[in-house]
């Protein structure tokens, strides 16, 4: 299968070396807002212009869309899904139900099929939610994200005056990790959860006891956590926070029995070098799903629930129920 | 919905208890082999003789069949699929081709939806290891068992002369659990990966060293594994011994980027304080689901890789993306 890329940037990038990764899957080339004469691809895949996209319907499968979620993903989506079956990585929450409608509207009208809301959360920490309630309908969910970097925070921190670059890593509470294990369902408030480090390049001769107040007291990013901020070199910043680590857990604690007398707990763990590149290898599973779905007829808006997991998988399902089942 | 219960063993208690959790689901009976007035059902379902099981057509809505792997299953869940939608747990990891497609045949020939091999593993293990390597395809998988009670192999030593009573567990060996958890991506032995422990109950004047003789050299069971045999009183037995914890761990490591420089870690941890109960857990989510198919005009054998995650809950849709994606 073929499938293309809109928006080259960390998950583009990544989406591009996950493609390879896979034997049944090919990239028919990346397509960008920016001049394509300067865009150069990882492997070699050739580089469009995203405004002649339409010239190239029918060259390949699943078009999976990088782009972000704030302004990025809410147009794109809906627009590309009239032509093309696609896929993408839109994690704002709060605003999943209004992108799943529009979206929906606009791949129904074209037959098309495309899948939102894919990665690890939303993703794979979803589903791992979703399979855990179901099975252990009375009990409690907990999830942590962490120790990793938040782009959102750090982008945050980089907007006050003073600062040059800034890196900030989410990190759970030791202890409210082990409560959880321990099966004490205990009640966790924002602060008892998570912890926030952040560290910061600030300009020469800057006040960095400002640049510390703005970023502790700063509402819904900072002002609910415990924050500690570490002033660092630029040199610092290159040599020890290049890279985007991140990852989590999903626990589920929960009692069966005629008197509810059996604890059980389920947790699901990821511990990820690279953010972008692990999204991105959910999001070409996604596609490859979005074209066997399509393939058999379907289309609308599908989530990663809707999706059965053989659909995801490049084996057949004799191959799956005889190896991994 | 309405379930019904076909065999009254620990599986089938399980799952009374299990479908009592769940508000969308009611028990309609309980069908047995033994003589249905000798059986007293934990909720107080009604119990039928399971010869005259065919009277009740079209009284419940998914028949869950809980009988052994080894004799049980592959003759009773092709039989009962020609007439009813059924889940079962066919756990003979080696057969499950055969047994699939044989009920396969049959649910086909009676229009019915049919659910094989749902628990734990196979069943949650299994739909992990499939998402898992369906994302990180360059990588390696390591399921470790326990700690936890194996029926078969405490029944194995209950086989040998002198044995009254035997509770065997396995038990994953912590420095093999590091080492995968570390990244190393060791190449670990049957022995390296798990321990056996067996809880012997014997006889009055029985050899106790020709007892343990026979356990630590046993073929298939415990030849391959360091073993310990510890001698106890059936009083003890009683009150130690008597449930049915399990669990365990699947983790994928995979490497990505351009280089394969990044390293990712998923593990899946299992800490059940009853085997059946959680296994039966999944069981009834898999008979939701078969009515679902069923009502949507499917028919034919499936297992948990075909079948939607959004399918297994009692929410729809809309609440599922509203408040676990």
């Amino acid at each position: 299968m073929k499938i293309a890329i809109y928006g080259y940037g960390n998950i583009g990038r990544a989406v591009e070396l996950a493609a390879a990764q896979n034997d049944d899957m090919e990239t028919y080339g990346v397509f960008t807002r920016r001049s394509p004469e300067n865009i150069h691809t990882v492997t070699g895949v050739p580089v469009y212009a995203a405004k002649d996209i339409l010239a190239h319907k029918g060259s390949f499968d699943v078009l999976v869309i990088c782009g972000g979620s704030a302004t990025d993903l809410p147009e794109m989506t809906p627009r590309l899904a009239a032509d093309f079956c696609v896929v993408d990585s839109f994690d704002t929450h709060a605003r999943i139900p209004e992108h799943f409608a529009n979206v929906n509207a606009a791949a129904k009208a074209g037959r098309n099929v495309a899948v939102i809301s894919g990665g690890w959360d939303p993703g794979m920490f979803s589903v791992t939610r979703l399979y855990s309630s179901a099975i252990l309908p009375v009990g409690q969910d907990y999830t942590f994200w962490g120790r990793g970097v938040s782009q959102g925070h750090s982008d945050a921190i980089r907007r006050i005056p003073g600062v040059l670059d800034a890196r900030q890593y989410t990190v759970p509470v030791p202890e409210a990790l082990e409560a959880v294990r321990s099966g004490e369902t205990p009640e966790l408030t924002t602060r008892q959860k998570h912890t926030r480090e952040c560290y910061v390049v600030a300009e020469e001769g800057a006040d960095r006891d400002a640049i510390t107040e703005a970023i502790v007291t700063m509402p819904n990013y900072f002002a609910d956590y415990d924050t500690t901020v570490t002033f660092i070199s630029m040199e610092e910043m290159k040599r020890d926070h290049a890279s985007l680590p991140h990852g989590g857990y999903v626990f589920r604690t929960g009692t069966t029995g005629a008197d509810g007398e059996h604890r059980h707990m389920i947790e699901y763990h990821l511990t990820l070098d690279s953010n972008p590149e692990f999204t991105a290898g959910v999001l070409v599973c996604l596609a490859r799903a979005a074209k066997k779905l399509y393939d058999r007829g379907e289309c609308g808006c599908r989530t990663i629930f809707d999706i059965a997991p053989a659909d995801l998988s490049a084996l057949s399902p004799e191959e799956l129920r005889a190896h991994y089942l």
